[in-house]
């Protein structure tokens, strides 16, 4: 999407050289900074750093790095070399290793000089695969907010989006942020309503930034005021991201999902959930039952990283009293009754088992329940 | 309460002289430190300044520094002078003006001579009075603790609050918090979810540490936790506090409570507001429609306060992009029909009108509708 004028994807190829270029996440949104990745090493230190982050984008990341470690030397032990230190680099990431166990297989059955240019191409491919998917769950997105652009023509379809699930997360477009610029580039006033998304703020930090560098109209709100904003009739519908889903269409997303879509529900507001098919887990049917909740490092929830505007420099303060304890579950489940729509690669399914397999069937039937 | 083991109210009168003690909140959860107040214009600035906070312990404050006004020149000019200086301190309090209002003309009425000793013990008055009615809604919560912990004997009774309903908000025992220091004094086990309540952070600076300094077990969660801990199993019930309730049980309390109310309907958990009767507005029924809501500076979102631990200082941090903007809503409404009960000094009242004017017939009878 846009930064100023200009369009760029999170991650791409050089033409000239043997390397990598990525946006510098960790930086994001005081600072832009473009970070040039010429090894596997380096690569796989920008993923455990999180200067990339967001699954889809760190599957196109590993990708890249493959095809680096096929420039440095394409010999077999090399590339195995290269996958095993790509895919411990952010060991839950399901994306990651399915880059890797796409691409490996594919580069060893090759004569070592060929592999080079394909490990490019395949790289290329990975990348160009995610921006097409996520461009067509933007389209049928887009339809959603035309529709309540019509029911309202006098002012802007106001959209709540928690965590970010942009093109920062992805390659390029994002999930549920790909209706939202679809609509804004085709025109259609749209007025995006932004959850902080704390403990790690990606919504504040990310979201936001995004929405601002394409010209996005939006405005940051502490997590805690979305239901009010529904009550008050503020917000037309609801797009959030997924990390997991389930056959029968129960959303696992970012803690704090669920709070934002039982308002939605008590206020008859449209809550949609915008993912690639990847993401849903055909192999279970019961979200709240069969997904384990990560729970990660209380330090997220007693420190919060910000800019000092005295000395210009990033600053990570203590928030709760010492000796007081935090705890910090990262999702938390969404059950079905409360989604209102799946927006996937293929148009929008209801969320139900029904729903999804007919427009999946072949996805659906591949794998074991 | 107690700090560190004794016992502190938030406010109080010194014994010998003309002097106001009170904890500076501002410092809190990073330093106890006690204020002496000798004068009107201190005590106004204090609450100004936020020194102290919470709407009884402003009355309070109030209470006191008309006392000290007495203590230097009783005569009628002067306190007129000092109740407009301290009503002044925070326009939108509404116990900052009850408390003056019941006071100046008590004092006017006798000579000056007699004003100084009936200043002192009208203010001393207005302090015991709050504390002996937030100890009986401590008692009636805590016969609802009590019967949680006979369904679950094996466990502690996990409580979830927002926001700081604590006795730094009141002069002792707190509103929400009281019933949950009531059942840990009288050794029911007891662990509560707090809420950090965004942006103001109230629950993680106010709450966590009014726990901890009492002993309480305690675990701070971001906002966006409780509904997951919720679908978990993990909450009993919840308690929070009230800014302004209406006859028929509406409650308004700190921007998020609507969202931790319909996570708790979804789930079967108990959810209640402890409140005195003086936070009841018999006037009005609907409390969507007739309670305004104060939209706060966005600065409270886009920034964040805490303590550097390299420095040792306390530091401000921006946490949004610059551009972006915020929006900040105070507070929300949860319906009645969310509302399992509602815990005043007289006891536990269904969240309806014939429940609430049942239980205080003269208060709902003397206003007008």
């Amino acid at each position: 999407m846009q930064v100023d004028g200009s369009h760029f994807r999170s991650i791409w190829l050089a033409d000239d050289e043997p390397e990598v270029l990525v946006i510098d996440q960790t930086l994001l949104p005081f600072a832009f900074e473009i970070r040039t990745l010429s090894t596997v090493s380096e690569t796989a230190l920008a993923i455990r750093n999180m200067v990339v982050r967001g699954a889809p984008l760190i599957g196109a990341t590993a990708a890249c790095g493959l095809y680096l470690a096929a420039e440095t030397d394409a010999r077999e032990a090399n590339l195995h070399a290269a996958y095993q230190e790509l895919r411990s680099s952010r060991p839950t990431a399901v994306n990651l290793r399915w880059a890797l166990d796409r691409m490996l297989p594919l580069l060893l059955v090759e004569p070592e000089a060929a592999r080079v240019s394909l490990a490019r191409k395949l790289a290329q491919r990975i990348c160009d695969e995610d921006v097409a998917t996520n461009g067509a769950i933007g389209d049928h997105g887009l339809k959603l907010i035309s529709n309540a652009a019509k029911s309202s023509p006098d002012r802007a379809v106001n959209v709540l989006t928690h965590c970010n699930a942009g093109w920062l997360a992805t390659v390029d477009w994002g999930t549920a942020l790909a209706p939202i610029f679809k609509a804004h580039d085709a025109g259609i006033p749209v007025h995006i309503w932004v959850d902080e998304t704390r403990p790690r703020n990606q919504g504040a930090s990310l979201t936001a930034w995004e929405l601002g560098a394409h010209g996005v109209p939006h405005t940051v709100i502490a997590d805690n005021a979305g239901g009010h904003l529904m009550q008050q009739g503020e917000i037309d519908l609801c797009i959030v991201g997924s990390d997991r889903t389930t056959r029968t269409g129960d959303v696992c997303n970012k803690i704090g999902t669920y709070l934002k879509a039982l308002a939605a529900h008590d206020n008859g507001i449209p809550f949609y959930a915008a993912l690639p098919s990847s993401t849903i887990d055909w192999t279970i049917r019961d979200g709240l039952r069969d997904i384990p909740i990560e729970e990660r490092p209380a330090e997220e929830v007693s420190h919060i990283s910000g800019r000092d505007n005295e000395a210009g420099t990033l600053v990570r303060v203590r928030v709760i009293p010492d000796g007081s304890s935090a705890a910090n579950p990262a999702f938390d489940v969404t059950p079905r009754r409360f989604v209102d729509g799946i927006i996937t690669e293929r148009g929008v399914a209801k969320a139900s088992e029904e729903n999804l397999t007919a427009l999946f069937p072949q996805e659906a039937a591949g794998q074991p329940l």
